[in-house]
């Protein structure tokens, strides 16, 4: 038995996993393909307090594993299969495990357009995140695919930097609130084709434009961009816990303040929760509160 | 009149700072004394994601603030001696400013023993965090000083590391929870020197022992030990705001998960708040958070 396992080895899972193993608790952490997860989805961090004109998210990651790996923590790439959050017991593909405490930092996948272009541009000019990348595109033309609150924010967002925002929204309205609409439209550099969907992202080396169709006349139309920002939600990875611990209503996990959910014993942090900023810097600080919550926990329990 | 100013330049305001000058705010941080703050009582910080093998205090703040002097952030050595979160006016021994948005991240200060010896070897024995120095001295004689729940807390952490670990504390009986005193009981690397306050904190480049006075018998004795670990609390430097905005009954800055105060307009990020766990990746987590809820708090004013 652990004392702990973490599932998940993004930025929140490796600071679990940097902190549990300094408070020298037994720890496994259990990812299903690569560690790093979605921040590898962003070339370069910027806004990772730390490190002066930015560092690759690669580095960034191979960073944070090498600092858990000099811990005594182990490591597997398993995919797990179940989960009892009652009991703390996970089955992956290969064994069955047991743990006093468990973390959850499944993390969140960014709902794909799934058109031709898409996953080809990915970080060369495809991009989920304009808080990220929206300083790689000063003066470049760019288009937002989404009609929500985050994409009237962020089309504002991008507009401190782009020459043009074009959003693309497949309804005759966006379902921003009001005021944010307002702020769009007096906005200049912000512009609507509505009712058309993205149907292919053009390039070679990088994104030169969008294929879009309208959807009462079906035409089809090429709109010349450098960044397509997709924005259509996000689907935290969290349908094995559904049922066993409280969840919103678009399945992010509910925490307190000390990411503690709703059963006992079980943690979690990163973009498989709810909260109001996803960020590289919030998820690792989730991460070290949650290890510090399981922490108290297990000692506390004896 | 500013966007923005940020009171202190510690981690979580150079967050604050990184976050708002990528949102475009006009921004100033105003800082007294020199950048970095209460972090630089550690040397080196083993415990923030992505620098493997730790970075020196120093080194890590030097990048922090490279990173938001490259963005448009003005900075001023200048101390506050007034502000109204009101009306968003501040007053240094310098200028008088006004901004539409305030972020207060002055930080806490580590109650001193004010003993001899102890500002000559902090960061060379005298330490105020045992999560964030007590890997270093595996296998060595420590003492702690403090009698709450903290020092119980951070006494077991240390034990985790140290040969022994001596509690020292100048009542009879220490005032931490029961369920603590126990563990402490029980643990056998953990002893109590009671009734006893420190009066000299002794070595030569660093520490080698405490001499030590017994309240009751005026008896003196000195202790050999590698590192003291003083836990007699925090002081918040949150003077200039008490009264004008809701604080915890130790004067920290009571916050949402937004960071919003009970004033609008007005934040608050790292160690002059009340929270769980007080660490570099919480305050910096704390800082994009208040800095992006300053950033809708003013876009959405308008």
């Amino acid at each position: 038995m652990y004392d702990l396992v973490i599932i998940g080895a993004g930025p929140a899972g490796l600071t679990a996993g940097l902190y549990a193993g300094r408070f020298r608790l037994t720890t496994l952490i259990l990812e299903k393909l690569t560690v790093g997860g979605r921040i590898l989805l962003t070339e370069t961090i910027e806004n990772f307090p730390g490190f002066y004109k930015g560092i690759s998210s690669w580095q960034l990651i191979q960073q944070m594993e090498k600092q858990v790996k000099d811990l005594a923590v182990e490591f597997r790439i398993e995919e797990v299969r179940y989960i009892d959050c009652n009991k703390k017991i996970l089955k992956t593909d290969k064994a069955t495990y047991t743990a006093k405490a468990l973390i959850i930092a499944t993390g969140a996948r960014a709902k794909r357009l799934n058109v031709e272009g898409e996953e080809k541009f990915i970080g060369k000019g495809v991009s989920y995140c304009a808080i990220c990348d929206a300083p790689l595109y000063k003066e470049k033309e760019v288009v937002i695919v989404g009609g929500g609150d985050a994409v009237a924010e962020e089309a504002l967002y991008l507009a401190r930097f782009a020459k043009s925002v074009k959003i693309i929204h497949r309804r005759e309205q966006l379902r921003a609130s009001q005021i944010l609409k307002e702020r769009l439209k007096e906005n200049k550099k912000i512009d609507f084709i509505l009712n058309s969907i993205v149907t292919e992202i053009i390039g070679q080396d990088k994104v030169k434009a969008v294929r879009i169709r309208n959807k009462d006349t079906e035409k089809q139309e090429v709109i010349a961009c450098e960044a397509v920002f997709i924005y259509i939600g996000y689907e935290p990875e969290t349908a094995l816990i559904k049922g066993q611990i409280k969840l919103d209503e678009a399945d992010f996990i509910i925490t307190d303040e000390k990411m503690q959910t709703s059963q006992e014993g079980v943690f979690a942090c990163g973009d498989c929760c709810k909260k109001d900023l996803y960020q590289v810097i919030t998820a690792c600080a989730e991460g070290a509160i949650a290890a510090n919550s399981a922490y108290k926990y297990i000692t506390q329990k004896k």
